[in-house]
């Protein structure tokens, strides 16, 4: 590292103490959209956190549900960086699979223990800590910001639509950071091009009448079975989708998206150390998992329940059954036609006597293209503060509402952040590590300063 | 009711409140041999009820497991009845489903509601009244009497074989009145000469890998997925069972047992009150539900758990799924070699992905012929009880260790009992009538003082 990336590394890591402190602030303390735990005052928290580093802040609730944060710093500079995060988690449980308290953060081995210290309340921390450290290397942040803080993105923001159509003028800007990203198990700092969609929804089957001594099983429904029949149906060993018309509006990519898959040695070693040996649904090449992966659609089961579960032996015939399902959007696919081929799935297979319902509205996929000038400053910045190169996806295989920046304001979008394979994210003991939170800093911070003559001059004189 | 069957009924009514006390005394304490709660004083507390009704109590543990509570009234009469029951009731979740607590008897409406209140304390306290009647009416027994009160059924009766090894002189006697039955939706008495065997397992599905983000699921193996697969390779949706080999073994019933099946009246209503309109499998005529229902093994589900199942939507890829399975026997078949198919069918359709965890040894089905005098013996009593035909079943579609007795010291065994259509055994406001709960001491009274003078002359003096 040399010039102003060598000075600006020198004083995060003088700032360090502090700029743990801000994540582990915004860490303890509860923000669970699925279940509403500690959303009362999650919003307040977050707010003060952005007036803490020098941005006006504003809480919006005028789109419904849970309310979007805002932040600011605007001094009619010549550019606008939108900058897209959110403040609600996943649920912690199940809580006996913490070593340490999910809202309690805790460092071990130089990383940070907690719910959100990867998605998302470490890469909004990152962010943050980002414009303090330019006010205080470089007494100013050359480039206008908007921050946008969502708290409803864990259960596929339902309002963030409305917020969009309410605010337009306010959102506009000549690019968009989004909130997810991290580091491959090599290092190799990871930026996605898109996200997909998502639809999430539970199949309830039941019957009317209560439980039952189960040997009437032998001449009696029992809706687990029938659940069971039911998801068999939807998805085949291989993991293709068995439901009519499921594939019908995937768009092909371009070539260029098609040339990003080249890339696999990152992500063959993730792979392998996610998903352990044996853990894949096919033998194929890692460029076609990465297809798969990135721009194909899929229906996975998030949780399924039925009867007694408890321990030992209980003979019961259950009067009903569940199961949560999501599925993942690619660019072509609209959510509220999927849900009709679903719901027709279920109707003709079930024969009416499981019923789909939709958690939420869901939302399409997006895609920013490999050849917007953003990308490539994501991509120089990011090899500069991470002193690897990265590797670029054409999108990430977890979704987000990025559509409502690149459909609707029709704004380039890239994700980059602190995660690693090692994240855990929405399970146990998810965390992030503190050099990767260190560099993620420093990656905001090189994006910033580099703005406006990359995208007005294609230079980056601030490397 | 005339002569002593009127006498007997005149001063069963007179001591309902006694004989109510005692029931709900026995309903009072937990003893879900599942989980263990309660089970540390249940044995003492069992006995302690035998003594009060003038029964010599004795508390084995020789065969391991929780204890046998054996009772004994034995007066060198000429003839012994061995009594059949459990003290172990089953787990009572979902507690939130009951309108009382389940450990705190509660009468409402005429009924008794309770964990156990018909499975089987409920057929315990009525055998007991029956004997402190017969002492209070006419000051004996005339009948030798052995009660054997296990604390396992409810779990497959594992450790109950040894007590019948080490026990066998014990055991001896002419006859066995087994645990359960009960009363039609018409009010009809319903005997079962027959129970079916048992096999209760889990199947497990797991990944080498902790809980991912849902995203993963496009690529890594679900076991969710995995074990709705196998589960729909078990049964189809008509409820047969797909396991190569399963229905081998079955035994066809001879035409005195098939004779029974004509009998259909109180099935039919008592099929559509508990399952509810459009509750069944098949549309088959009653005749055949019926077969199906006591001579036809059967595959259930009765727990199934994987993932995320509380509220709202987490999007996650489990890193493990279970169910729970009974499977119900019945003769000709062993549960060895049943648990050998099954494991054989899991392996080969999973591919050693799914593992089968037996929770109990199992046992097999028991059956006692129609030409039994004791059957005629149990029935006509309890046509005077009741005052209604009784309903004889070939079999009962649930099951207990009732071949011990039949098969192991070749006994013939009846059920019969005081549960009704509304009984929801099994299953959370479990509970009995009281009318019921009295008729079944009338019954018992009547099946003890007839005993001798019919199985050895065929006559029924005392109706």
């Amino acid at each position: 590292m040399s010039g102003i990336t060598g000075e600006l590394w020198r004083r995060i890591n003088e700032k360090r103490e502090e700029y743990l402190e801000i994540l582990t602030g915004l860490l303890s303390f509860p923000s669970v959209s699925a279940t509403g735990e500690g959303m009362g005052e999650a919003a307040g928290r977050v707010a003060e956190a952005l007036e803490r580093v020098g941005l006006r802040s504003e809480v919006f609730t005028d789109h419904g549900g849970y309310p979007v944060v805002w932040g600011e710093l605007r001094e009619e500079r010549h550019g606008t960086l939108l900058i897209y995060n959110h403040y609600d988690v996943q649920p912690p449980d199940p809580l006996e699979k913490w070593a340490s308290p999910p809202f309690q953060p805790t460092i071990r081995n130089g990383r940070v223990y907690a719910r959100g210290a990867c998605d998302n309340k470490g890469n909004l921390a990152a962010r943050l800590c980002a414009l303090d450290l330019l006010l205080d290397a470089i007494g100013e942040v050359p480039l206008n910001i908007k921050f946008l803080i969502e708290g409803e993105e864990e259960i596929g923001s339902p309002h963030l639509s409305r917020f969009f159509q309410n605010h337009k003028e306010l959102l506009s800007s000549d690019a968009c950071l989004w909130e997810m990203g991290g580091a491959s198990p090599s290092g190799r700092p990871l930026i996605y091009l898109g996200a997909k969609g998502i639809l999430y929804l539970e199949l309830h089957a039941s019957e009317k009448r209560a439980d039952l001594h189960s040997s009437w099983g032998a001449i009696v429904r029992n809706p687990a079975f029938e659940l069971v029949h039911l998801l068999s149906s939807i998805r085949d060993r291989s993991g293709r989708v068995l439901i009519e018309g499921f594939y019908d509006d995937v768009q092909t990519p371009d070539s260029e998206t098609i040339a990003l898959l080249e890339e696999t040695s990152g992500f063959e070693s993730e792979v392998r150390a996610i998903a352990g040996e044996d853990g894949l649904l096919s033998n194929k090449p890692a460029k076609e998992l990465l297809y798969d992966l990135t721009l194909m659609p899929c229906i996975n089961i998030c949780g399924i329940y039925s009867g007694y579960t408890g321990q030992g032996s209980k003979t019961v015939l259950p009067s009903s059954a569940f199961a949560k399902l999501d599925i993942r959007l690619v660019p072509g696919m609209r959510p509220e036609k999927v849900l009709e081929l679903v719901k027709n799935h279920v109707e003709r297979v079930s024969g009416g006597r499981v019923s789909v319902v939709p958690l939420d509205m869901g939302y399409p996929a997006a895609r920013t293209s490999p050849g917007e000038p953003f990308v490539e400053l994501v991509s120089k910045t990011a090899e500069s503060a991470f002193n690897l190169k990265p590797i670029i996806y054409p999108s990430a295989a977890g979704s987000g509402p990025m559509y409502l920046v690149t459909d609707i304001l029709r704004t380039p979008c890239v994700a980059a952040g602190i995660g690693d394979h090692q994240s855990n994210i929405h399970a146990p003991d998810e965390s992030i590590s503190i050099e990767n939170y260190l560099r993620g800093i420093l990656h905001v911070a090189l994006i910033i300063v580099n703005f406006v003559p990359f995208m007005r001059g294609g230079v980056t004189p601030y490397l």
